[in-house]
């Protein structure tokens, strides 16, 4: 049998990216039945730990076994209905995302959109609510597409006193900067694994109020096949047995209600994940993406790179810079790949040829990393004839940087 | 940081199983990005495993990235459109989960049943086919429920001739007999991981014929965000953006359209489980199947336990045994997990406190095992005052049928 070869990668993208090696480790542990009681408590203290990483007091706080893609349709799927009114404000990629997700459920998309590299003024989304009067607002949190991370502490309010859900996609921001769920007042929160928690793609966490779940209720139906009572479900049942998350409620409660096979060893790389970065403490975790992006941004202009997009508004797990002129912009990344195994991204759509993406993600962030990049991204700038480029002004502005900070 | 800490458990249910360490050790494998070379090279190294483990040709065998009943799930939201005919053969359980996915994106459920316990005949089956005319015609090969293997290499064929589409559950068979899927003209099939195959729950292969493929197609709708040319697509397009299979097969082509991140580690998982599985050889797995399910049996008889069901359609990987008088049947699953460590399974419905469902199924299938687990279950059973029960009997009946099978 050939065995599986991973060469040795330094990951720089916005996910997903190098796990912590204590992650892997409890991956390897032997597989315990859905509910062996000592798997079924391991379930209960990952929920624990979820509503920490969310700063909740939830109960509504578990993992969906699929990708971040698939934690936003759940919540998606298990909130909208056929003609619902949707806002979704859209400053990227991911904005169409949701606004996908909605059209897929028959929910009838607003959007409300800003230049590339913006973000939106909460009280323009909130004239936008007044006006379309939606059922749900589904907001991206961080654009990884093009850096921004939009603000949102007022929205989840401004939504309540609407009677309007909100629902936020922090799949990119979710352990690299702080989202207070409560005290933002939101309503659905959708975090993601494969970046800055730095846990392998494969499982999303989730959370959501009592508000939501009431809400969500209204269209529960219990499987056939294991349904004990008459039929009583509403004709606007949700559209998605794996996705119902009245039903995951029922599997993520005392009631253990037979529905999918959690993935064991996810749930062990979830919950140690969440240890590791709960230890850490999400402000100080929060603080350390930080850190390291003004550090690198100062040395990515030390060398002369633009960097892309309004600089109030930036996310600090992702530095967008502007492709230099004279460099092929795929070969290059290619390259940097292939000499030195180090990983960074291009965008998408109209952005695909003008940045690339350099992500600043959980596990990797650290000094050693950063300073290993910079010489090797610069130097490779300078070999492939690029105008202007001084790697050792770069190395110099980030080792001082690091000495003073 | 507490570490998790895993006992040690004898897995015998039908799933989650144990796994081969080999595959842990896989998962422990630093992460790749999604589109790094390395990393496509295995996915694409991947299908060519499915493709072998099915038997097919099928150029589309790839993995879902869920648990089994995304797998399903996947297949069922891509070919039912609302008010498609859909018939469901149901004998337990696992049926009625077909019905129900069914149901959920408004196809409509014919079903057609028999007793438990039993299978219903394929000339019964091809019959209704003509009576109801559906679609689809959507079968559980293994029905762990009951421990039954519904015959089916009749029915691809003749869906086939009637212009129908024949989906197949085979999430228990998998990698434990053998499922030629050219050879009987199956459209569709899904697999299961975290059982015979013995890879932990949480990734999912299927496999579709080129005929299947067409037919899913009519339903594209490339996603808003990544969408270039006008939209196209008829308003019957896929409900679900996550179990869209014609952009899965966009993500598992050298289109490498941005979908989903694919699990990583996952991908290992399966990777290196299926090359275990295929080392040994699907014929060869099939018969260790068998070998040991007829000594076990034997064993159980040896006690004067009631095999439950048909004799001639038992699945090899699952034994359905009639819970004996004076047992509490739960507290004494609990006491073998509790005192020994070692799982068996209950069943749903009328049949929970009827059968105990022993499972063998992938790696954990060996010799050492079965006779640890006799020894165990049937001292506890005589510790417990079950009358008749003679522990002795049973191991020499085993032995004696492992020294000369």
């Amino acid at each position: 049998m050939s065995e599986l070869k991973i060469p040795k990668r330094l990951i720089m993208t916005p996910g997903p990216v190098s796990v912590d090696p204590r992650v892997s480790q409890a991956m390897s542990n032997s597989i315990l039945g859905q509910f062996d009681p000592d798997f079924t408590s391991i379930m209960d203290e990952t929920m624990t730990l979820i509503r920490k990483s969310f700063l909740t007091k939830n109960q509504w706080s578990f993992p969906i076994d699929g990708t971040s893609r698939a934690g936003l349709e759940s919540v998606i799927s298990s909130i909208v209905e056929p003609g619902d009114r949707v806002l979704v404000p859209i400053i990227g990629r991911f904005g169409h995302l949701f606004a996908e997700l909605v059209q897929r459920v028959g929910g009838i998309v607003h959007t409300i959109e800003c230049p590339l590299g913006e973000v939106l003024p909460q009280e323009e989304i909130i004239k936008a609510l007044d006006m379309v009067n939606p059922k749900v607002l589904a907001i991206v949190h961080g654009e990884t597409s093009t850096g921004r991370l939009q603000p949102i502490d007022q929205l989840g309010k401004a939504c309540k006193e609407r009677g309007i859900y909100s629902v936020v996609d922090a799949v990119a921001t979710y352990m690299g900067t702080t989202i207070p769920v409560d005290e933002w007042e939101l309503d659905a929160v959708i975090g993601g694994a494969q970046k800055c928690l730095s846990v392998p793609s494969g499982i999303t966490p989730i959370t959501f109020n009592d508000r939501f779940s009431e809400a969500i209720n209204t269209r529960k139906r219990v499987e056939e096949g294991i349904r004990t009572d008459e039929k009583t479900e509403r004709e606007t049942f949700i559209k998605s047995n794996y996705f119902d998350l009245t039903q995951l409620q029922d599997y993520w409660s005392p009631k253990r209600l037979n529905h999918h096979t959690e993935s064991t060893v996810m749930v062990y790389a979830l919950n140690t994940g969440l240890k590791i970065a709960l230890d850490e403490g999400v402000e100080q975790r929060s603080a350390r993406h930080e850190y390291h992006h003004k550090g690198l941004k100062k040395a990515l202009e030390a060398l002369g790179l633009k960097i892309y997009g309004d600089k109030d508004h930036e996310m600090k797990m992702v530095i967008c810079v502007e492709i230099p002129d004279g460099v092929e912009a795929n070969q290059f990344r290619q390259e940097l790949l292939e000499q030195f195994g180090i990983e960074i991204a291009g965008s998408f759509g109209e952005l695909k040829d003008a940045i690339w993406r350099i992500g600043l993600m959980g596990y990797g962030v650290q000094k050693q990393n950063i300073l290993t990049f910079i010489s090797a991204f610069s130097l490779l700038l300078s070999q492939q004839g690029v105008k202007g480029i001084d790697p050792t002004k770069a190395l110099n502005t980030l080792i001082k940087y690091y000495e003073q900070a």
